[in-house]
């Protein structure tokens, strides 16, 4: 693991996903770009080997007869793409963080050396381990909604509804570290790649009309963005980390000629569909009409709530599954889904397209 | 009552809510364009006096001295400012369905004769009747959310998901009687005088992508739009027809620098109120923490739910209210409240600017 | 009218139900037992006659020619039987509140005056008039849930959590004007006809818990009752008025061996419905899957609420009709449903029963 | 662990919940009464020593340096009290599925080796490890519902709505291998527990009605039961297995004096807090007003939900720290908190009572 020392969060998120299906051992890092807290850190968690910085610990990982098979890149946005290149250059797997980068530089650059790389690269859009976001796909792969016509996305939280210095907050309203993005970059990349995960499209025109609320934040902390996809498909999106009362709501609605889908990650064991003309069904995890496809990543019968947790670990497991397929020369496994190096870079596309579309008083931009 | 014969909807919905709490008795109409249909509605209802059309009966009920007092207008768009006119001129005060008028132009004229008439017009824009979007509407008056900053206001309805025949869906897919807006003008308003009747402001701006989904319809069935208001404040309005699982999907959410509030149209008698930082609070209609400005328009107990009939009952009783004190020469009664005049005006800039908006590809345009 | 002058609630909720159809006018009343309250209500309500008592009342409208065909009775429960059987006796139709009297002896007195008399009696449950209520009585009688297994009933309040001084909490609380019932007469009696109503079964064994938490009450406040029906479905049905967090938590559950309907009343426009090995539907008034027994009850389309008033609006239609046919002679017009004298001995029964069980420990005893 | 070979459900479960904060690791086991298919299991699992049977392993983990410290029994109810008394002997702590045992002779039997050994005796009631069941224990120990009057638990099910051949089902079904209960036992005593945790108090009396509704089920499949507090407190309990529409609905709703809380295990990261008097507050699991007691138990931040297995660990979790905290000689750390002997005890006497007061018509029973 690179990243994920004392006083992070995202960190101990990602220990738990790879842990919970006993798919992965921790066994090196790098987890803090300060070497005393970085071995503080790595002694609390037991760890057998910690390194000072990234490059030290993929140069002699990759040395090692018994070196990591994969890494874990849990910094902030801008210390995403070092350490990525470093480790993909030498063959070990990555499972990296979202946003894909801080700036469309680094992500480029990244994404020639994955592409070259014969290590895989995965990103932890982890909203997309649920079964039922999976059920969703599935149904509208299906065709249980007929032609799409309709995608409203949102993505609400109020955290930073007033001006909050925390470790959390300071990285995520800072240019430096985060990108062109503030919440767009945090939460509005999660409801893009949620929409494009579940439809199977991706708009190819958007108009964003951002705002930062709170004086002196450099960042948007609320993105209002109207979206056109091919074919004639419209939608919405709606990303706020200033709406009081909202603590993770990413919720998603997709309308089609035939019917309708809604989902809130909040509950996420719930699923409506509604065949138009038809009464409205809850679809529960693993219940009556549940599919393969959601079956699969799901653990528990339906009623015992499975969460965010279980979610993100969904992508591990899957990863666990593609990397063993991948080192032993096989096709990946039937069924196995996770994001990668194009939703990461859709990820950027959308940022830079929101960011350029605002400045020009939210004009149509692709992207 | 002029228009609401047979086969119609609305007609019977103002009748009940006129009826509910005895402030009206229904003695004269103009039931329909149809003399004979006219004739046999007014029969079917045990009215006294009926005509064969709404000059007619304009003209001799301001001759009877039992003639009416008010008259309610419950006709499609573009036959609304015929009549208003027309007993507006005579005196009689005008009970008249949203949105104001089919055209731009009718609009302008029918406001001419009622700011010059000594009747009052009323315009039943019914959902702020709720006794809780009253409630709303205090405290943000009160300041309890702080300074606003975020709308997001959606009405969604599925019924127009196919091409239907029917004397409901004919007249509003029919740009001769509808006027420029499909879901714009039937229920976009409603989402447009909402949010302006609780948040106390307009937009100063918004950007409008229509859509008419269902192949050969003439007018939108889905609006999106971008709102900006004055002072920095902004907003989403979602108006659709086209929503599979959505019956009358109308739904407020208002966020400023120091609370939220979240309303839903189909169960009227819940309102979120979350003060930042504190948990979440479920206000009830006449429950604990009920204001006078909803108490004095809500009539039974709290877990008694009041619907849609109620709040439309709201708007003629306050009207009832208003024109007694009108006739006698008195002030307003105090907290009486109804849509008028100006909320009808700003219906109809509403749809021309979403409509003037979205052919100059979501230009913002000025309402 | 007798009762509902002024300070009362349940007169004002009978006054707008009888008036939302158009049905009834309202032109007499005995409205309080005081007689110049009584005079003073009915100057406010602008009635034509106003009586010093329900004696004088029935007498002198039985002798005029535009004599009341019908009278609704809404004092307390120990002011039922006294006026119903005046009025019955002389051929005038009675619609009065719920419980049917305040004793059992009273209750048998007046049985034996309405099996004799040609008028109806209609007894206001006005819960059985909800639309949804309606539609699962529909279900179940048509086999949807196969055999009944399980009854779970409940109705919740809070709003005797303390002792409270008021007109309504008074006479709830006193032996001489509730009857035998605190809780279980006022709204336990509600419960166990609700669930008679939907299921078209009545237990055969009930054994009750009777509380009284709130120091110095007379009645009971709280009722936890087991039931056993015919053919061995099991049933729980709970009253409470201590419970806080509960305004009128009324809800019914019912399961048999091929499904499920759950109901509430505090969002009375929606019914789970699920067939067994199969999504939850959720059923909307006047929505997908409605059957005529609901639609026939229903005002608006679905999506627009409902509430309380318009389903007690629905007995007084109902009654409407009885009475008119009943006058002329014709049969019962098809699907006019209504409780009468038999669900108020029925629920006399109940009342007395979970008493007398209560008194016994809890000892099983035939309602 | 003893049990969880192939083919079994609750055993996966303890696996994730013993990994998932990396406190056990799993070494060693006897996945089943069969020895191939224990290998088997063991060999799926890479499990370093597989044992033929319970005893065997036991006595020979017992000698060895580096055997077990903890053993996770999770066999049917009939086979917990054998392996549970031979790890506790030999002083190796024993965390036990529930119910205790099946039956009440092996229930004495068992706590009198538990009390004797020097080892620890966890019972995962994994519901309990729920954060806001912790915080809606600490408020009402701190008194923030007053004096408690009123507890309404249910566990309500629907897979054994029809007759069904399945591993889950026969033995829960089967009364040499589930005991006295059938739904009592496998999920009344989960309701029970739940209960007695949240108020911290047991009632003295019960008087229970119990039905077996699917022919040839040869136990109880639903349970009606009245609860009976000492200092006047009063319950219901309702435990089924037959009630189509509901998967794990647990549900604890109690009510004191001076407020009342509900929550739902479906939903678990909600809890609904209304003081009397005042408007309904939604708690969230780490939001705003979380305990100490709530938080300690929970790993990511409001909003993000946990569930099923994130409270299933909070037991393995607490109970390795309690068994750390054992060994060293120290103090079980404070806040600690698991189910154990006495729960389980409590557990054996809520079935036996039920059971013996079904037998005599439900009359009251002291558990």
């Amino acid at each position: 693991m690179v990243g994920g020392g004392q006083g992070a969060f995202i960190g101990g998120v990602h220990r738990i996903a790879a842990r919970l299906d006993g798919q992965y051992a921790l066994v090196a890092g790098a987890l803090s770009s300060d070497p005393t807290r970085a071995a503080a850190s790595a002694a609390e968690l037991g760890l057998a080997r910690s390194y000072d910085d990234y490059r030290q610990m993929a140069a002699r990982e990759a040395r090692r007869k018994d070196g990591i098979q994969a890494v874990a890149i849990v910094t902030p946005n801008h210390m995403h793409a070092g350490p990525a290149i470093e480790f993909l250059k030498r063959g070990i797997h990555v499972i990296c963080d979202k946003p894909l980068t801080a700036t469309m530089a680094e992500a480029k650059r990244l994404a020639k050396v994955a592409e070259a790389s014969k290590a895989l690269f995965i990103l932890t859009h982890n909203y997309t381990g649920y079964p039922l976001i999976r059920q969703a796909r599935a149904m509208i792969a299906a065709g249980d909604l007929g032609a799409l016509r309709l995608v409203q996305v949102e993505y609400a939280q109020d955290w930073l509804t007033e001006a909050v210095a925390s470790k959390q907050a300071d990285w995520r309203t800072d240019p430096s570290r985060s990108g062109l993005g503030g919440a767009l970059g945090d939460i509005g990349t999660h409801a893009w790649n949620l929409a494009a995960f579940v439809t199977g499209m991706e708009p190819e025109a958007l108009a964003a009309d951002l705002s930062s609320f709170v004086p002196g934040r450099a960042l948007d902390d609320n993105a209002h963005v109207m979206l056109r996809y091919p074919g004639g498909a419209k939608g919405m999106l709606w990303a706020s980390q200033v709406a009081p009362g909202n603590e993770n709501g990413l919720r998603l609605r997709v309308y089609g000629a035939k019917g309708g889908l809604e989902w809130e990650q909040e509950n996420p064991n719930r699923l409506w569909f509604t065949p138009f003309g038809q009464p409205k069904r809850l679809l529960t995890r693993n219940g009556a009409g549940a599919l393969p496809e959601a079956q699969r990543v799901s653990r528990v019968p339906p009623g015992h709530p499975e969460g965010y947790l279980e979610g993100f670990a969904n992508i591990y497991t899957e990863a666990a599954q593609a990397i063993r397929a991948h080192e032993a020369g096989d096709a990946r496994p039937e069924g196995v889904l996770f994001p990668g190096l194009s939703d990461g870079l859709s990820g950027m596309r959308f940022v830079a397209a929101c960011v350029q579309s605002a400045k020009r008083n939210a004009a149509w931009v692709a992207p």
